[in-house]
């Protein structure tokens, strides 16, 4: 019986893979730098695809019992047509038929997309999102973005660049954005704007960790660090409870290993700044998976994408 | 052949009644004032249900021939359960069975739902959303709301809130909204708040039709107040189309007569602030259907509701 599917999480540092069992477990995991092949994409592929077959192999596992192999990547994606369009952290990435060239490689269904839906599918399915038709799966990293779930399902829009949560404006003026625009949520709450507003309160840049250390033991400078920070990210995410009305919020990344510092203030800025329904009826809470989400999310994605529920 | 439904439009102001042929056409209509009834919730729903038996009578369709009823509401409604929850501007009305009331009156399926999502199903089924999967349609008024087509179905949230543009945070300070909250779109696009922008411009308070016929006339004051108003309602637009990169919005409500001078202001900042994909995927359209909006989506309510396609 085809029961395990290979789940891959292509990060700007490691490309990270697992064998994951139907009930959802990573049976064998394996993982390999980025770095090494960043100067060749077909490098790359060829890596990801030998690495699949030694995690077979090392699990004593049969190609036969394989429903297929999931993929998260860090960008642009064309799920449907198999592309990746565009990835902005490893270069050489533009139009590749990731999809097409695998399954020739391996000769197993391969279904891709962006990482952050992934982890969304991961959390909703495996994780803190357990039981929710409405659900925003927010990733705080240095990069902040997020994975939809709406009415039972991944919303993508119309390009799948839905969830770009870290580009909604918090001011109608502010610094400029990488992203082209001004004032975005990521632009003040991602990972190099908090080593930078570190720098104002601790006299030197500290990275989110070293700041959580800080707060763990009390620190005033260090809570009021996060206080700030959240406050930030509830402003925010006021307009996303408006707006869509979800049902959880799950709170993941790096940056959320702090989120005990923030969820009093979050709570306490979405009820006074929601609607008073959405505002209640959302839940905040942590992601559950952290650094197992793309993985077991390339389940679900392999899953639905051959009409299976998982 | 059961093919009419009456479509009703409770406003404030009136209570608007069509009749709605198959293929989407108000075949007959009649109206009456709200007011007339605003200090009686029971009388309002008996006069609902007379003008319905009126209307079918004066167009001699025999309620036999009649699919249901659909209206649309000002406020939080539960059309699962067929409750009106709660109407800001209608005194009276918190949590009434009104779906139950009117089919024990009338003998017919009645189905019903806030009147903003019924405008957002009135676009995309007969008007400029038309054959688009992913569509915010927007209302300009007193109010500033807006329904949302996602995967080519109207999206509710989780308690019928979703859609509450006019509540999203154009910055982190601002002034107090009625909402609760501080600094919303509404608060500064809202009808109210462009006349009171007016007064300082004009001297004295403009509705926003008089500066419309001003900007006609190429009045310079009159066309940066249409153009500091779309730079406001594009900020506000960046994040949705970051979020949920749409095919499509629909500006529609009474501001919305002045979306021509309003047009290019918006594309031109959705350009300058969204992400690229979706900023050039995103259509920026003028609603259609205007006054017929709220009869004609009670069509699509109703058909949808019986699952049927429309």
């Amino acid at each position: 019986m085809k029961r395990f599917v290979v789940g891959i999480d292509v990060g700007g540092t490691n490309v990270k893979l697992g064998l994951v069992n139907s009930s959802g477990r990573i049976i064998s995991r394996t993982y390999f730098p980025t770095k090494s092949y960043i100067r060749s994409r077909n490098k790359l592929i060829d890596a990801i695809a030998q690495a699949v077959l030694r995690l077979l192999r090392a699990a004593r596992v049969p190609q036969s019992s394989v429903l297929g192999i999931g993929l998260g990547l860090p960008g642009l994606i064309d799920p449907q047509r198999g592309f990746v369009n565009f990835l902005p952290n490893i270069p050489g990435w533009k139009n590749v038929p990731l999809k097409k060239m695998l399954e020739k490689k391996l000769r197993l269904p391969v279904f891709i997309d962006n990482d952050a839906k992934i982890v969304a599918l991961a959390e909703w399915k495996f994780g803190s999102g357990r039981g929710f038709d409405h659900l925003v799966c927010l990733t705080l990293g240095t990069g902040v973005g997020s994975g939809l779930i709406l009415d039972g399902r991944l919303y993508r829009g119309a390009d799948n660049t839905a969830g770009e949560l870290g580009h909604l404006p918090l001011n109608e003026k502010g610094a400029a954005c990488n992203c082209g625009g001004v004032a975005c949520l990521e632009r003040t709450i991602g990972n190099r704007y908090l080593v930078q507003r570190s720098r104002k309160i601790f006299g030197k840049g500290l990275e989110p960790q070293a700041v959580g250390k800080l707060a763990k033991r009390g620190d005033a400078r260090a809570l009021r660090f996060w206080k700030e920070t959240a406050e930030h990210l509830g402003n925010a995410l006021a307009g996303v409870v408006n707006l869509l009305n979800p049902q959880c919020i799950v709170v993941g990344g790096g940056v959320a290993n702090n989120f005990r510092f923030m969820r009093k203030t979050l709570i306490e800025v979405l009820r006074r700044r929601a609607l008073r329904v959405p505002a209640r009826r959302v839940k905040v809470v942590r992601a559950r998976l952290v650094k197992d989400a793309g993985i077991l999310g390339a389940r679900v994605l392999v899953e639905q994408s051959l009409g299976r529920s998982s």
